[in-house]
């Protein structure tokens, strides 16, 4: 079997450290592993498969000889330096969103679109982590009665903003336990801790952040649906890891309850958790504890909406999923997999 | 000016105290007050105007002499003794849902229906606190173009389960603080802190919570809108004490942005929080810090549901306010203002 020389940029964030463990778990072909990082974390090392690798400062001459670059980098890290590792030959799986809407490059939900992947040019991009965690249990649902609408509200977890942002939540909760005066928030516009912040990204001139238009822009690229429409609000919750989202769908054609749940329990990449009262010992339903450090998007709360004046078109369904694996380092690594 | 004697069944509680808490800030004019409680609190005491008043313990015999009785008191409680209260002579104004969806009941929001209060036979009851968030900012709206669907999905704070549902938070963010174990939910079904608990109340066979039905069943009766569609989607968060809502809404008729901006602007029981970008030195909106323990449903994010097809008839926004004083105690105390 041959084996391929990968790369991480941005090895040490929580992405690119979850990449390592991932390539390891999903038994990635590698031959040689380089971890790329900032001048500050070059001669340190991260362990992969029981072995110390030593991290290598990110530069262009670094991506001589890799097949395959994994980006966990920002946006302007991934435009300075990514296309040179096109250059260099390697393919590029980029989870940052510097080119997730050109047209050039794939932007891939394996679970959707996988196919995507055979017209890349060089790099294909990761979906942002919220629109992997709501498609994942869409798309199943939208094979059945085609999605027309989406109207999501989401509750993200610190861990979107990285490695600082949980640094930062975990400070406030030891803070706050202790009765502290919370820590100047850096990573966020507010304190997070008992708070709910409804921002998530930069302002457009319709009043929607950045983050929510991703659902859109995204959900029409790889779903190949470039009508669907998407109201999404976003908000920041202290909750350290897991994405959650609470979506209502409508539908072209119409579609039952039972048809919903069966294609959601066939679906892959979907865990569907959705016992209540008399079906079982206890309630049970996706919550983010339960979903953290793992690869499934959990759904559960299931049902009708029923204030759709089209009453056989419309669903609702509650989801989480762990952002750090599935939002982010999971997904790349499935796409690199279609690689080789 | 005539004085009032005034009971307030369940005083202990975290919405009994803010009851009491409410008669004094708002200059009620009360001639006795009657503290009333279970036998475990009788013979304690609580302050008003700078004066210790015993706790009674609850029972029929308690109501005899009051004009007017504040109900705390969970819906067990308040169908147990509150016809007691209203036999006695007193007017009944109740927090609990026991009376709620009585015909002959007026359930009343002050800012939206406060004619209502003159058709009562002894008891007027208080919506439940995420209906009273969510209709405050909805009714100025709906006096403009007229609401028809609402698609509402629910950040609510642990004060929702009372006094108890805030210590298990408070113990929680302690142990996780310490780095200790989490202690054993009682006050709800999981571990708040780091987490969301999508369940609120029991299921019905539609698969929605009591909780989540209130908001269409209730809005019904107060907005006079038996047509009303509510597709809601109930979720605890790890909150104290302030209930958001992101909440999507459908028109008979065409709003514009600034109509509505102009509605809420002048609304009473609302404050506008909406700046972004070029138009504020920072972005600004609802947050739960910066609305607990006040009386305003503060709202903003405000801006077009751009999946809705009829583009002038959706619009969304993002609010939040204190649920145990405007969700629970103010709003009871506004009503039994509008009784004398």
């Amino acid at each position: 079997m041959k084996e391929y020389t990968v790369a991480i940029l941005g090895a040490t964030g929580a992405v690119g450290t979850q990449m390592l463990a991932c390539l390891e778990e999903q038994e990635f072909p590698v031959g040689k592993i380089k971890l790329l990082a900032s001048a500050r974390s070059a001669g340190k090392t991260l362990s992969f498969r029981g072995e110390e690798v030593v991290i290598e400062e990110a530069a262009p001459a670094a991506f001589e000889g890799c097949d395959i670059v994994l980006g966990a980098a920002d946006d302007a890290i991934a435009k300075q330096l990514l296309p040179a590792a096109v250059e260099a030959g390697a393919t590029v799986v980029d989870n940052s969103h510097a080119f997730r809407m050109d047209p050039e490059v794939p932007l891939v939900i394996p679970e959707i679109n996988a196919d995507d992947v055979s017209w890349h040019k060089g790099i294909i991009s990761n979906p942002n982590c919220a629109t992997i965690i709501a498609l994942v249990p869409t798309w199943p649902l939208h094979k059945v009665a085609g999605v027309k609408r989406m109207i999501v509200s989401t509750y993200q977890a610190a861990s979107g903003a990285g490695a600082p942002g949980m640094a930062e939540l975990e400070a406030q909760i030891a803070a706050m336990g202790r009765g502290e005066a919370i820590p100047e928030p850096k990573a966020f516009a507010a304190q997070l801790v008992s708070n709910l912040i409804p921002q998530i990204g930069g302002f457009d001139d319709e009043g929607y952040t950045s983050e929510e238009m991703k659902l859109q822009n995204e959900g029409r690229k790889i779903m190949h649906l470039p009508e669907l429409a998407v109201c999404c609000t976003c908000v920041r919750v202290p909750v350290l890891r897991s994405h959650s989202e609470s979506v209502t769908l409508e539908f072209e054609r119409d579609i039952t309850l039972e048809e919903a749940r069966e294609a959601l329990a066939g679906a892959p990449g979907v865990k569907l958790v959705d016992d209540r009262g008399a079906e079982s010992a206890h309630d049970r339903f996706p919550m983010p504890i339960d979903t953290s450090d793992q690869d499934l998007i959990w759904v559960g709360r299931l049902r009708r909406d029923i204030s759709n004046p089209e009453a056989a078109r419309g669903i609702t369904f509650w989801c989480c999923g762990d952002q750090i694996r599935k939002g982010a380092a999971t997904n790349a690594v499935q796409i690199a997999k279609l690689l080789v």
